[in-house]
Parts: structure tokens; sequence; C-alpha cells
């Protein structure tokens, strides 16, 4: 999770929790972020967390699933603000860059340009578990009791090397324990997405599923720019979007809002930055989510898995020593 | 369901199934189609079933849920072919002309321009179980067992002014019995996708969710241009495409097929139509929609529902009356 | 060219003026719209004018050639209002429904949103020339000096049949005429769109550009929700969509405006109806389109051209016995 | 321009070559390459000429304007082959990655899939007259007699920082000798596309125009895949989207082919890559992408222009101590 503040404007990501597992508060303790080494990933200067939820009002639940040899998987649940997204939404757009994959939701989202629920992660084959267990979740919610229609957004990322991804483990009972447990301040389980798939056997499948959460005023289309430059930071941090990766990034703003007629009155104002104000929010977008995967890659602990696999820890040691003969 | 021949190609057509309720073979005896009332839509000549099992190889299943007084629902499938999806894949476009709607699996199809899977239609909120139902079908056919992602395509409209659709009851066994039963040959319980919520209460809300066969050999592109018209049809039938519509087209070809590498050796080679061709395929994907949605109009029964909502058949004597004023 | 008023909305429409040649204030004397044989198009009223300039502020201008025996085109420009549209422009979006055609400018409209120049229509093979010429008179504008970038928007549709297209002989005079000939009020000449070419040496070839104005206060998003809702009246009006056809339609909004920073200071703020109140505005443009439509081919006349070529007008007793007898 | 050979399949991109005049082959003594520098870009191998005409058949023709004090433009022609790309067309897809720019006929390449013409790179006020200019050269040649359409693609950088482009000075002369002028072999002017504007004054303003030629059989769909990768090989050269940016990258292939029915009988029948088979080609375009840009900045030289301003070479022994300095 990564966050940088320009003039005002705090741009803050969320990687996919795909494995999840890998990380608990005990298992990462040693583990270091990438500015711990003494790099800094760009110019901008991230928030006191650097974390997603710097952005005023957002928060995260996440709920991670270690179960007998064979289950390492998990969800993650970011809520945009602490109302009722249905009534009170906000500004949202998906890029789906390489859309092999199974983002839920996703063709509502940039039709009405906006977010109605809370945005989930998980692996590839709980998405549809998860999504139904959001919407009951939302239709749950005070003031929607005659809410007859719904759109979870539901991204993913593929667990399947590690854990029994066939098993479907995520259940709802887990989600709904993401959703309400959810908070502001620190998030100690770092939030990651990249696959767990070792290279040598499956080629550089690296899905990522990026949120990118901003307190600027903008719209669904300024939104959408910002989405595709998540996209450019992946590939500064190595990424070539390989044909079996699942690569989508979405945005949303927590001060663009609307609500329906039906939960409110009057015609929505919206304020909205000029468009030259963007360039420095995009390159904040790109230098946020490359900083975000290095840190999921560093923070990382080795995970054993199903049928034997396992998914080693970057070598810190090593790393430091890479960095030192390339003179960092 | 629809059916034209050009050429040597058939062009078909299945509408979502939402108020399928509306339509048992007693019930539904007596009522016409629309060339029964003596009206040829457009101009070219449906095929012997004038049904989207037309097509060679296309299978359709359909279950109907009708329980107390407020469950009117159902789920249908329909199957490309009798094979392995996964393994045997078809050339397939979703057109999503209005996304307010819920089509799971929409971006992948578009990114690989293919269907992996059958398409089920049900209502907006059970989409996601029958996703997962669908999923874990495929899953679990000969061949998958080490499948560790699955692209369900899950299309919906809203059945709710009738229904307990926050109940969500339409459950995996449904599912599995839709695809299971599923069959070529007449289809007797029509499909039909037009919002069951009456026009004074609701505006002008048509949802539809629109399936295209064809055996012309197309590439996804080329669907993807095939889609699009359907939605004509949709205009030529009435449709405004009003804001809370969920206007969905996907197309796919049986004769355009391709096999992913671990299933298969060799390099595909694909015949395609010359772009010059696609002309009256066009033309009569819009008549076939029209058509389709013309006859889920008129072979609708009535339905009584919750909270003793009613939708009305449309009386076929006034129907005629109006014909007879308008010299048809 | 159509109007509706809703809601204290307007939305209007203009055609592609390919044939313009077709129409002279003395030829189309005598010649009909729709309305004037009876026939009232959908539920919504007309403005007064029933014009594309009843929406207070734009402009219509147009130049008709018609030289020797094989020079039969023109060019018409669509002025959202009276300012520099490069420090003053309109939101917009353009819908590619069929994208076959040339319709220069349209990737930047959407990434931005808005329009920064009028509009132009001409022949397929002029847009180019058309494009140059609007980009130079921008250029010139008061307080343009420092301008570097512009991006014209030029549609077009193909009226080769009739005229000696490839000689491209609209010129920058033509166009710069029909720019600062543009003025509100009646706008004697129709507009219109069909092509010249006859159903039975070409098919159903029937190119539109369309152009939706509407005063309601719409966000880029928005505008591009309607303009798809455009392409369903040319459906109704019988278009297919076929291949050759060229097949696109730009709205935009003429009061929401965005001035780029470097022109103006402070940071925007934006009125947007609510996306419940689209849902009139997206029928009026289908009405609107489809009468345009209508309107075209009533009021257009015989028309010679190169190699003896004959664009006949409608026979209007012909259409007002096939009236008769379906009872209208 | 880069190159990049996998699996018998080639990778080669162009830039645009909007700062052509930076570069002629006396001042370009001297001047290297990244790879001359010892660095190698990536792990795949260039072509022998690291060259986009290392593609069979591929060839590029170069006109450099540089007169008086503030005329540095020029205009770039890339030919897929060297037949009639009318009547033998080329597959392609047009990624529009950042559209704020003007790349004319980029919706049309994408409707079909396919280039009909050579693809021009020129500066942002001259692509009309450039399309024009080619749009006559494509009418002119032999079997085009009868030809009344046709789409020209034309895309952009801005220089307007060094020359007068408000003068428009690439004329129709120009556009054609880059075209007759084309041939393969190494080509001496390097092609690049990174904004004349200094950093300082102006933002990181980057445009990009690039070109990915491919002997690999790839259909369009999939070169839109490809297309996109090139964007990140941008992002690794520094590239942010910035909001005044143009970034469009175009992939065809030359192998992939089709004729409109007109020009010849017969269905066509293709051949495509699998899509597990894309990564490899997804990492090389990226590469390659990246090592173009590396090497339009290395081999740039000094550039004296209108008003004063000068776009300075970067300084190659500077470049070497940075390199020393982190291991290189």
């Amino acid at each position: 999770m990564m966050l940088r503040l320009i003039a005002g404007a705090t741009i803050l990501l969320a990687l996919a929790g795909h494995v999840a597992a890998q990380e608990t508060p005990s298992s990462a303790q040693g583990r270091l972020r990438v500015r711990d080494l003494g790099v800094k990933i760009g110019v901008y200067q991230p928030g006191p967390l650097n974390a997603i939820t710097d952005v005023a009002g957002v928060r995260v639940g996440q709920v991670t699933l270690v179960e007998a040899d064979d289950v390492r998987t998990g969800v993650t649940a970011i809520l945009p603000h602490d109302g009722n997204m249905l009534q009170d939404r906000v500004a949202a757009a998906v890029h789906a860059y390489n859309a092999f994959g199974k983002l839920v939701g996703a063709t509502q989202v940039n039709e009405l340009g906006e977010l109605e629920t809370p945005v989930l992660l998980t692996n590839t084959l709980s998405v549809w578990d998860a999504a139904r267990a959001l919407a009951e979740w939302m239709l749950g919610l005070p003031g929607n009791q005659d809410v007859r229609s719904v759109n979870p957004v539901v991204g993913e990322t593929n667990d399947g090397w590690l854990s029994d991804i066939r098993g479907m483990h995520v259940k709802a009972a887990h989600v709904i324990r993401a959703l309400d447990s959810a908070r502001g301040g620190p998030v100690w389980r770092e939030l990651h997405g990249l696959t767990s798939e070792p290279q040598a056997s499956a080629g550089r499948h690296g899905s990522c599923m990026i949120v990118v959460a901003t307190d600027a005023p903008l719209d669904s289309r300024q939104l959408g720019r910002l989405a595709k430059r998540a996209v450019l930071g992946m590939a500064r941090a190595g990424s070539s979007g390989s044909n079996g990766s699942s690569d989508y990034a979405i945005a949303f703003s927590t001060t663009s809002r609307s609500s329906p007629q039906r939960f409110t009155a009057g015609t929505p104002s919206l304020s909205r930055l000029s468009e030259e104000e963007l360039s420095p929010l995009f390159e904040a977008a790109i230098e946020a989510t490359e900083e975000a995967i290095d840190n999921s890659i560093l923070r990382a602990t080795t995970v054993h898995g199903r049928d034997g696999h396992v998914v080693p820890a970057i070598p810190i040691d090593r790393v430091r020593e890479v960095m030192k003969k390339y003179g960092r």
C-alpha cells in the first residue's frame, strides 16, 4: 500500500490480497518496506502511514485463511467511506488493461461512473461467492430494505499454486468479517498481489488488481485516466502484462460523490480538477503503484502450500547486495 | 428465440429468462408468435424451429421457479456445443450497450475473444450464485481436474417486481439442472427478457440480455459488430435503452473455435468471412432480435407475483384490432 | 434537424450534409417534413423551429457545391456557441457505432470529454482539407495566437455516387464561409445524411453522422450514453448499420462548459443531471434522430450527378398512398 | 527503432519523427545507441539492423525540414509491404493510451482490424495535410482508379517548441517524397518521438506515437493486446503519460493479410498464434519500445529552433558517469 500527497490530493493504492496468507503480523516482523532499505521510488512524499488509509475515511479489512496444508487464501475489503454506499456513491472508473481476469461488476462501474459498494479482493475462484456475500451485506444495511439491484465489485488474483483454489474456501462469513472489521489507521497486514507461482514453472505471470484511492475531486473520466497510469507503475516494477495475467486498476475519489434521486433531492453540483492539474497525480499513481508492488515483494514471507509447493520470501540480504552493486 | 438463414449462415437469438415463470407449456397454449398473426418481421426466412437451436449443436436448458406467491424466476442455459468448452472454445464478443447491469465475465470474453463456458441467464441478484455453480460444473467436467481458472458468463434481467428477488432463490441445483437438461430441437418454453415491471410505475425499463448464435465463421471482432446490431433490433421493438435498463448482447460462432495449447497441439488455422459479407448477417441479427422480443411479448401469459403485483398478458384481440386498423 | 423539449432540456440533431446539393431553398419548396404529412414520430414535442438551432446559442452554416455535372457536395458547420471554443469548451462525447468512417478528432473528444472546435460535416474524401481549414480558422481567432495544438472534429458521409468525390472539391474557402455564415434561427437548407447511392446497386448503405445538441447539463460520460441512443433512432428509421456504412454520433451540451487553466483561473464547478433523469432525454434523442432521417428523405429533391447517375426524390404521392393503406 | 526475434516472430518499432530535424546523417555521427554504451535492455536479441526494417518487407521513408531558423519538422512513412495496401491489407490495431492527440484514422483501424494505407508520422498541426496527401497517393496507385474511400493513418507529436508549427510546413510534396523514397535496409536517420519541449517549462510532456511491426501471425485483437504492451515500455523509459502527452501505439502484422472481395475471390483462411504464445511477444514489445526511446534520446543532437529555443543533446559523458555510479 502506498500513498502520495499532491497539493492536497492523496492517491493511495491497494493490491489484491490473494496471497494474504503470506503475511501475518508475527511472520512479517522483521520484513522491510522498500524505504527501509533507503530506496525512494519517485519524487513524491508518501503520507504518514504510507497506506491507502491515509486517504481520509478509507478503511480496510482483511481475513486471511491458513488451514491444513493447502488453504492459503483470503479476502480484503476496501471501503471508500463509512456510509451507505448505495445512497452515497463515489465516482470511480475501471481500466481493464489485461482483462484475462474476473473483475465482477466492472462494466457497470464504467457505465455509471461510480462505485455503489466497497471493493473486495480475493482469489480467482472465490469472486462469485464474495460478490454474493457483499451484495447481501449491502442489501442488509439500514435504508436498503427496498433495494432490488446492487453492483458488487470484486477483483482477484490466482493463488492456486499454493492453495486449493478449487475448494472455494472463502465463505460469506469471511467476507462479512472483512467488511465489518475494516478500519482506518495503520493496516498491519500488507496487501499484495503478485502471483505466488514461481516463474520457472509458469512464466512471468504477475496478476495484479490495483485499487487507487484519492481525495482529489475527479470525475469518472479523469479517474479512468488515473487508473490507466497505475498500469505504468506495474511496468516499472517489472510486469509485462503476460497473457495469463489479470491486470485491472480501479480508481475512486472520496470527494466526488453522488446520490440517486430516490435517496436525495436536488441537482448535484460537482467540483472537479482542471485537466492540466492531473499530470502530478498521474505521476504519483505510477510511483505509488511501483512502490506498493516492491513492498509486497519485500514483505512477503516464505509460504508452504499444497502439494509441497513453496514460494520463498525474497532474500533481503541478496537484495542489499544487488543494491550495493548498483550503487544504491 | 428467432432464427434466420443467410447464405448458409444461421443467426439465432435468446433473450434473458427472468420472467420464465410467465410461460409454461400449459399456460402458453393458445399464445401466439408474431408470425401466427400473419406478420413477417423483415425479409429473411427463419429456420424450421424459429429457435436458437436451429444452429447445429446449440442446446438450451431452462428451469423455472414458481413457488408460493412470491417466487417467479428461473435460469436458462445456452450451450454452444456438446463438448468441453474450456478445451474447445467458441469465438465470441460482448457488446455492452447499456452496462447498467451485471453481466458476469464480460471483460474476459472481449479480451480473449472467446467463450469458455455456456451462457446463463437469470435474475439480477442471482448472477453470482449462478456463476459459481457454472464454474463448479465446468471444473467437474472430465479433463478439467487441473483447471484453476474459468470464466463463467451470466447475464440477467430484473424480475423483482413480481418475484422476491432479494431472496436469491436460484440455487446451484437449478443451474446444474438447466445445464444437464439442455437439448436441441424445439424449445418449448419461450425465453424472454422484457421487464415485468409495468410502465406506469417504472418508466419504460426494458432490460434485455441478447444471445446471438451463428454458424457463420466470424472472428471475435466481427462478432462484436454483429452483437452491436442486435441492439438495433431492440430499438425497432420499442426499446429506448432507458437509464435503468441493462442491455447487453453477446454473439458467438459455433464454427470459429480454438483450443488452448495445453489441450491441443499445432497452430490454429481459421477461416473467416470477408467483411463485405457481413451486411446481410447484420440485417438478420436485427430482424431476429425484433421478432424475438415481439414473440416474448405475445407469448407471455398473465403472472401474479409478490405483494399482489400482476403483469398482464398482452390482449391478443386488442393486438389484432390495432393491426387491422393499420392495415396489417 | 430535429428538436425536442424535455423538462427544460433541449435535444437537437443534425445529420451530415454530404448531399446538401439535393436541397436548395427553391428546389425544396413544396417538399414536406414528416409532420406535414400528419405523422408524429414519438411522444415528445419539437421546438418552435424543429431545428438544432432551437438550442440557445447553436448556429449552423452551410455551403453547397453544385458545379458542372459532377460536383454535388458541400460542407456544414455546427457551432455550439458564439465564443472561442478553445477557451470555452463544451462537454461532448463520440459514439463510434460503426467506425467504418473517417471521423477526424474522435479519439481526443472522448479522452478529454469535450469539443474545442465547431463540428464540420462533409464528404468522405474532404475531411482532411476541412479539418485543416477549421484548424487554421481556430488558430486565427483572437486570443489563440499562441495556440500550438487544436483538435478539429469533422464527420463525413460518402456522396461519391453522384459527385466526383475523388476531386476533393470542398476547399478551405468553403469551410470558412460555412463557419462565418453560421447563424441561428430557421435553417433553410435541411441537413441530411442518407447515402445517395441507390439501394439496388449498393445494398442498404446508409451512412449517417449524427450531431446531438442539448442544453441539459450533462457530463461527457452522460453525453456518451445519449449519443448511443441516437443510433437507436437510426434503427427505427431503417438503418441496419451495414458493413460499408459509417455511423457515428456526437453529442454535446451547451451548458456543461470548461476552460483550460491557461485561459482562466479557479476550479470549475459543474452541475449535472442525476442519472435517473436521463431516460426521457434518451427517448427524445431516439425520436429526434428518427424524425431527422425521415425529414431528410422526404425533403430531398431529385439530383442528377456524375456519369448520368440519378438519385430520385421520394414520390410524396406514393408515400401518402402507403400511409393511407396502413391507416395513417 | 528496435527489433526483437522471438521464435520466428519479429517485433519492431518506430517512434514519431516530429523532431526529425534533430538528426541528420552528419550530425548524428558520433552519437551512440544504448547498446554502444554496453547496456542491454531486457533479454531478447535485436535483429541485425536493430531497426523496424528487419521485419521482412517493411520500408521506411523520411523527409526532414530544416529551413530558416524556425522550421524544424518532418514526416516519416512506414510501409508494411511493397504492394497496394487497399487491395492487400495488414491486420492492425490502435491502442489509444492517452488520446490527447490527433491520430487520424484510428477509429476505422479498430473497427475493421486492418491498415489499408502506410502509416505516417509528422507534427501535430500537419496531420491533416499529410493525411490528404497520403489519400491522394493511394487513390493514384494502379488499380485504385475507382476507389472512393480510403483511410489514411497519420500520427503526430508536437514540435512546436522548436518549430513554427502553426506554419504547417509539411506539404504534400514532402509526404510523397517520404513515401516514394521508402526503403528497407539500414535506416540512417533515427526516428524519435520525445517532445522537444524542455521539462522545466512544460512539465514532463513526453508525447509518443509508437508503431509496432511484427511478422508473427496475429489477428487484430491480438495486435491490440500487443500495442498495449508498447505503452509499458514507455513507462520503463520514464513516461508518465502526462495530461498533455499524446500516446498512441499502432501494431500491425505483415503475415496476417486480407483483401476485400472486390479485389479478390474466395474466403480468406488465416493462421494465428495461440494466445499462450503471446507472452514473449509482449515482453519483446516492451523491451523494444524502451530501447527505441533510449536510443532516440541518446542519438538526438542539439537543435536550435524558433525564438532562440534550444533542445540540447543529452551529454553522453554525463550519461557514462551516471551509469558508472550505478554499476553499469
